[in-house]
């Protein structure tokens, strides 16, 4: 049985404000919740599941993590659950915080205000896929920690580096890599080809980049256009350009 | 004022049961519903929309489409609204029935069991972007004009054809077109590079494309992986996948 106060407290943790505080974020489903796990940078602060999810899954978690865990009823996790439709666990993770990232001799992501969770969880899954290690958020773009975001990333969340901070002072930190802006009006992707040294500059959704921010760039590069739709989704705009380089 | 039969008509269209009985769907948003009324496809069957929508856009409708439009408040339109937000235009427009497709000589996308309905979405936008001109869809895809998947297209609803069947049945009557499966264990995408004939095959967002369907492939291929993420999103390598051939 669950006690009123950590009911009360996961539920804190559905809010951005809460996870900030508590330093502390949730994850459901079995997928997410063992990549997690097994995930050397992260630590579980209690697992909650249900008593068949335990038995099924317990040995193969001791393998990698000591975390406490708590056989709950379906209503219970209801209850904490972040999702419409709630899963058979529910793990309470500490966040990490990523030290300062150098973006020099590899690939990385900078995002300038992705706003919807699914796009930055499906980004972040992107990036762990094409072995990139660390993504540059501005400070609007929407928080990681962010249950959507958790969940979208389908367990990817342990594997990348994430920092929230000014683009443009970072970037003018970082200015002898070359930065390479998704604008609609650049050059082809082909030139970006095989490059192992680059920023991957992609803007919102709705408004690209903004306008402080691209002068920071060196080059844009745009995907080519056959038909008439007005742009593609972030996210797939930024598995595109990553598939072109690697 | 909108009567109390039009806002329940309109609220049943939520439903797929009824976007079948009545062959009409909704879609909501200016980009959206503009996109769709300056499509030669699609009729609409009636507009609504803030006082202030209308007065901003009527004369441009107006160029392309004989809509017949109504002024109501900001209260109806959340009543009949499908989204957790509404906006200020909700359009309802006839279902279009595209004819049978033949993928001789173009690049045909076959999906197979799409259930994300901002997937479905986000794959026609993909559609539109890349010049693709048909989607055919296995019967158990989400419905194309569940107002979630009308939001996501962006408004390249009226520039895509889909049509929904049983895919072993469609496979089979044009096995003169070379299927390319995106699959795990295949070959890599530089393969289909410039190819201006083929049927494109992409699975489930979990399970994959299933072995049935499968098995009608010729070729598998794969986009190459460097990282550790188990899968890329479904769209997103949809939209590799194209980009590689365009």
């Amino acid at each position: 049985m669950l006690s009123k106060t950590y009911t009360k407290y996961i539920q804190s943790l559905h809010h951005k404000k809460f996870r900030d505080l508590e330093n502390a974020f949730i994850a459901e489903g079995s997928k997410v919740v063992m990549d997690l796990l097994t995930s050397s940078k992260i630590v579980c602060e209690r697992l909650l599941a249900t008593k068949e999810w335990l038995a099924e899954n317990e040995q193969q978690i001791r393998k990698y993590s000591p975390a406490p865990m708590e056989a709950i009823e379906g209503f219970e996790l209801e209850k904490i659950s972040a999702l419409s439709t709630s899963n058979q666990v529910l793990g309470v993770f500490k966040k990490i915080k990523a030290s300062s990232i150098d973006p020099r001799g590899k690939i990385t992501l900078v995002l300038d205000t992705i706003q919807d969770p699914g796009n930055l969880g499906t980004i972040i899954r992107i990036a762990d896929w094409f072995g990139v290690p660390a993504i540059i958020c501005s400070e609007d773009c929407v928080d990681w920690y962010n249950p959507k975001v958790v969940q979208s990333t389908m367990g990817s969340l342990g594997r990348v580096d994430l920092i929230y901070t000014n683009l443009a002072d970072w970037l003018k930190k970082n200015s002898t890599v070359n930065v390479y802006a998704a604008a609609l009006n650049g050059s082809g992707i082909d030139g970006i080809k095989g490059i192992k040294e680059g920023i991957i500059l992609i803007g919102n959704e709705s408004k690209g980049i903004s306008e402080e921010i691209l002068q920071l760039a060196n080059e844009k590069i745009t995907i080519p256009k056959i038909g008439a739709a007005e742009s593609l989704n972030a996210a797939v705009a930024t598995g595109i350009i990553l598939s072109h380089i690697f």
